[in-house]
């Protein structure tokens, strides 16, 4: 059954569960406790974060395991609140997670300068550098890439005019690792990715501080990471998040592959079995494996259940957003009507995906089309 | 190697290792995603829930899957920090956890009333009823299991004090969870608990909350359970949970059972072969796993180096703490003197732990004393 919704999770790959079955029989001790079995699971521990902070061109001591990117995010704007002056304005692109924007909105409140994005949903360097320049923001927040559009984002760019102006740099890379290199991003400042999103296992991800956030605390009780996070750590995960990376790091299949020729093929086929469709954020580079569809007519969960009973499985948003009520905050921040998001599917494609999966889900949604046109009652509905 | 460093950490048991595989292999989508196997991986979480539910006698509504017990309490108490009034004072226990007692002073500083101890480690309701009468408390924080030592809380009657006074009760459970039953849990408030101290995986664990904590927000970024904790869920983490806490819980061998003999006849031995030990909190009911001995003399590093020679792995106190320096906040708590502390030696057996292996702790502790007393350096070193 084609699967593509991996920007909600993935499965998990061979090659981490074996590294976590693997730590789990063999250096499944305390790294911290005092005797020599433990001291080889630190050694181990110590291992997989040189080697995660290799990938993303930082040093050892800047990675800190963590349970996920929600984890790292709610920890990253707690430490700003704390750190940066009482009156001090962050920057925000208004397309980020909602596990980036609810606690910018709880810790920042209005003192949040919300970002311009263009239609296409781009977050423009010039842009950073206006709101720097204009209203003095003393952090920025632009994610790497769109978990639901697939939109880049140019941190690069962003990461050098916040380096050069001073200012604090948090990305999101949750949706860009694994996808794409990882390296570079020893150079974003405060960067936050998640295992499950790439073919590790859920409940592991890391945070990669910036240097100089020695103060840096995430969760108070005890002396582990350095102190910038207390608690046992997940060996097993950590050696299972790093495994997985080091395999998607070395397809080296990236954007100018034949993965985006896949891509771009499903959507022309889409364009032509169902007229009036939207490819979202069409003029951006995106993602190799993410598509968002604005669809004419028909409630997007119709899409949804139909395609699955079909066996594709897409999903209406991310996965978080399909939890609450309400359309996409990110298709409104780039311009779209609320009846309009209610339309909308995301594809999102993993490396097994192949190119007959995306020929076979053009076709199941050109099968679909003259159902629901078929059907007048679908087609009126919005 | 007989292995007496479970307060530390377990190995992971077979029946959550078979768990995790198999809702890794069956069950890895998105529990928020929109098409039917994502709502398999909702309802088999579900399932989770009301399981744990049922051990600690509660509604599965006020049970939250976590990372671990370290952000159960660091969440706790920063939800208390922004409920209760701003002058709210809260009653704690000074032989608390780490995770417990530095976010603790971290958001409450000079507001907490440190509850006293007896020199067996024990914080008796009484205790904490008369911090309720005297000084207004709204909060109160008593372990159920002391780490270091094994000690028991009256936690059952700290609990209806508590709830009669209709104050908050925050019960860390990690060390008293897959040893004791869970039953009763359910009336103790706000209680954590961490998978990897009973036979789960790292990076696990869970909190209850009490009735009425509708508005808690443990971590912002989603619906992800009832909004209490934003962040894709674990759900092969949150079924090996499961699965090691009913296995622990069938045992059904507790206190009164053989191996509470084993510990004394344990306790006995040393006191017999080392003259001068000390069994720290011996008047007092404790885990039957833990022993925690105070040596006449010789640095407790050096013991632990030498036992883990002779084959066995023991600790030098909590896990948590030997990664810091200084000796030991929970004997300091107890009158011990700081040079004392740094004698204290902590042994912790498991359910695999059997009568021999204790037998061979207690033989190899009396060949160091002997070897110990013939090198006078180390005997007087302290």
């Amino acid at each position: 059954m084609p699967y593509f919704d991996h920007n909600a999770t993935t499965p998990l790959a061979p090659v981490a569960r074996e590294a976590w079955l693997q730590a789990s029989a063999e250096t499944w001790h305390n790294p911290a406790s005092p005797y020599r079995e433990a001291a080889r699971a630190k050694i181990r521990l110590d291992a997989a974060r040189s080697r995660l902070a290799e990938f993303l061109g930082c040093a050892a001591e800047q990675v800190v395991f963590t349970s996920g990117a929600t984890e790292g995010a709610n920890a990253t704007l707690a430490h700003w609140a704390r750190m940066l002056p009482p009156d001090a304005r962050v920057a925000v692109n208004p397309t980020e997670h909602p596990c980036v924007l609810e606690p910018a909105k709880q810790f920042f409140g209005e003192r949040l300068v919300w970002l311009p994005v263009t239609s296409d949903g781009r977050v423009e360097h010039t842009a950073v550098k206006a709101a720097i320049e204009k209203t003095a923001v003393a952090g920025v927040i632009v994610m790497a890439a769109n978990n639901e559009t697939g939109v880049l984002q140019p941190w690069p760019e962003i990461a050098r005019v916040c380096a050069s102006a001073g200012v604090s740099y948090f990305c999101d890379a949750a949706q860009w690792l694994g996808k794409l290199p990882a390296s570079g991003l020893g150079g974003a400042g405060w960067v936050i990715g998640a295992a499950h999103k790439f073919g590790g296992p859920k409940g592991v991800g890391f945070f990669q501080l910036p240097k100089g956030a020695e103060s840096f605390r995430g969760q108070l009780g005890g002396a582990q990471q350095r102190g910038h996070r207390g608690g046992t750590e997940d060996l097993p995960g950590a050696v299972a998040l790093v495994a997985a990376l080091a395999e998607a790091e070395g397809k080296k299949v990236f954007q100018e592959s034949e993965r985006v020729r896949w891509r771009e093929q499903f959507e022309q086929a889409v364009r032509t079995a169902v007229p009036g469709v939207t490819v979202v954020g069409a003029g951006a580079e995106r993602l190799w494996n993410t598509v968002s569809l604005l669809m004419p007519h028909t409630e997007n969960h119709r899409w949804v259940t139909r395609l699955d009973k079909l066996g594709f499985q897409v999903s209406t948003g991310s996965a978080c957003a399909t939890a609450k009520e309400g359309p996409s905050h990110v298709l409104s921040a780039m311009g779209f009507a609320q009846d309009e998001a209610r339309r909308v599917i995301r594809v999102s494609a993993g490396w097994a995906t192949v190119e007959t999966d995306w020929n076979g889900l053009a076709a199941a949604l050109a099968t679909l089309e003259s159902e629901f046109r078929a059907d007048k009652v679908n087609v009126i509905k919005i």
